[in-house]
């Protein structure tokens, strides 16, 4: 039988995604901006298999029951697209990063096993389709189908047949890199699933988060064509803080944020002041990514290692887009 | 020549004042209700000298050019109402807690101050007149003019001439308490009013957070006069992580929370998980201040002890009026 692998890297979003239209069709509220990086992956293995079920196996933890039934509802998916109701799969799995820890390695993992799914089926999609059926498995898995910048655009049609990724521009284009402080990689207090949906049923200042979108999105897209570093920086930053305070004023509150996420809030600012490049990014958990310039990466790594309770800091520069493994 | 000396206490915001519709007459966009603190205090003593200039001394540390001048200004008043423009005072005032903290030291100070004029002066007025001149000098030192649970009002009239503090409730009325962790009694980042300045003009969500302050004001005023620690407690978090959001996400933004502050907000949850009653709040600065209930103060601080960083606690009542000294 054949077996496909691919790897496939997360991507973490510059204006943020937080919010579904459709929950179902997983269409979001708004469009977001992100970029793909590098040396951090999830590698998916998939085969047909004859037996009466799917096996799937996570190679570095234990898979929950809910976990197994999203896969399973995504496999269906290709059951159905496909007429063959009656194809089980096996899929192997492993993250080279922490799982769950707001690091999104659920973009990766269903734009990992959308592609692999796409090959071994043999169906030609081409990346704007496989982006829309990656999307029914995870959100902002859809951008990680390409390297680079990419923009989730969230369409305006009920059906979500317009809600897919485009690349603003490729790895090469623009040399950032994003260094990933972790703090806390236990699992997250919430799930982004749940964080969001709470926030978008109670939150006062959703609504207002929704208006200010378009302008960071314009600001994002222009400063990286334009290669401003400032300006992109800047808007990442105000769209991050706007974001997790629609969190914080959602009823219960959700704060993912850490003792750590602070420090490392103020050292951004200090290292600014000192006069680095570098912005902060936060995502749904407490972990914090600084994106900075190559140059300045060992400096901005010595303030860094003053701080207490930072475990570990992940190095990457843009990665592309996924690939298939021989 | 006759010396009068004051004592009145600081108060704290459960539904919180945040931005200025005029800024030289102090009148705020949204009404707020406080409780007034026993056992922290300024004490402020006055008397006419004859002298070219006003003496202003604090007793604990220097003064600056900025706070000289802002108090100046606030015995202007006092000299046009009694046209006696030549008049000059010696001032002499000290607290008894960190100046400029968060803890509202010049809530307590214009408070003392502009009730020591009112006797120096023999002006004979109201709590409702001296609590509008007091509001000149500082907008929150206006609802310390009564002990218990105080709403100031924002009134109508673009003169200011109906934004004053009511009481809702005396000292007498309901035992809560409530506990100021001093996490940090360093000067703070930025003065409030730099900071609530810039959010009305920056923040996208100031106008939301005004939009949601009537429910606030409505559920917090209810649950003191029905002594519903619940309900009173579960709107003030809610209020305090609101106000702080439109903070987060004006531009720049500011960010007065520290590590210890993120700890101390977790720690309450974990203590309402625990069976404890405790809601927290903070002011523009880094304390966390917790209410809670008089029989379990000794519980809530063996879960505070554990954490590191916190350098004192301050345990409070409910404060009553400014009083005279004699």
């Amino acid at each position: 039988m054949e077996k496909i692998t691919i790897k496939a890297h997360p991507n973490i979003a510059l204006v943020k995604y937080w919010g579904k239209k459709d929950e179902q069709l997983k269409i979001p509220f708004n469009n977001s901006i992100s970029l793909t990086l590098d040396n951090i992956y999830t590698l998916t293995s998939v085969e047909i298999i004859e037996n009466s079920e799917d096996k799937i196996i996570f190679s570095n933890r234990d898979i929950t029951q809910k976990e197994k039934n999203r896969v399973i509802n995504f496999l269906d998916i290709f059951r159905k697209i496909t007429n063959k109701n009656n194809l089980k799969f096996s899929i192997i799995t492993e993250n080279n990063f922490p799982t769950a820890s707001g690091l999104a390695s659920s973009a990766s993992g269903f734009c990992a096993l959308g592609i692999a799914l796409n090959e071994l089926l043999k169906l030609k999609l081409d990346k704007k389709e496989i982006s829309k059926l990656i999307r029914l498995g995870s959100g902002s898995a859809c951008r990680s189908v390409y390297g680079g910048f990419v923009e989730w655009e969230k369409g305006v049609f009920t059906d979500g047949s317009d809600s897919y990724s485009i690349q603003i521009a490729d790895e090469n284009y623009w040399d950032v890199r994003m260094l990933i402080t972790i703090i806390d990689d236990k699992e997250k207090i919430k799930s982004s699933t749940n964080a969001m949906k709470e926030t978008v049923l109670t939150s006062p200042f959703y609504q207002s988060w929704l208006n200010t979108i378009e302008k960071d999105l314009n600001e994002v897209r222009s400063g990286i064509l334009e290669k401003d570093f400032e300006k992109v920086g800047k808007t990442i930053e105000h769209n991050c803080l706007k974001m997790h305070s629609t969190m914080f004023t959602s009823f219960p509150s959700t704060i993912f944020w850490q003792p750590e996420t602070i420090s490392i809030i103020k050292t951004v600012s200090l290292m600014r002041d000192d006069g680095l490049h570098c912005y902060f990014t936060i995502d749904a958990g407490a972990n914090v990514k600084i994106l900075c310039l190559p140059n300045e990466i060992q400096k901005i790594k010595l303030y860094l290692n003053q701080l207490s309770g930072i475990k570990n800091i992940i190095e990457c520069k843009i990665g592309k887009s996924p690939e298939v493994l021989l």
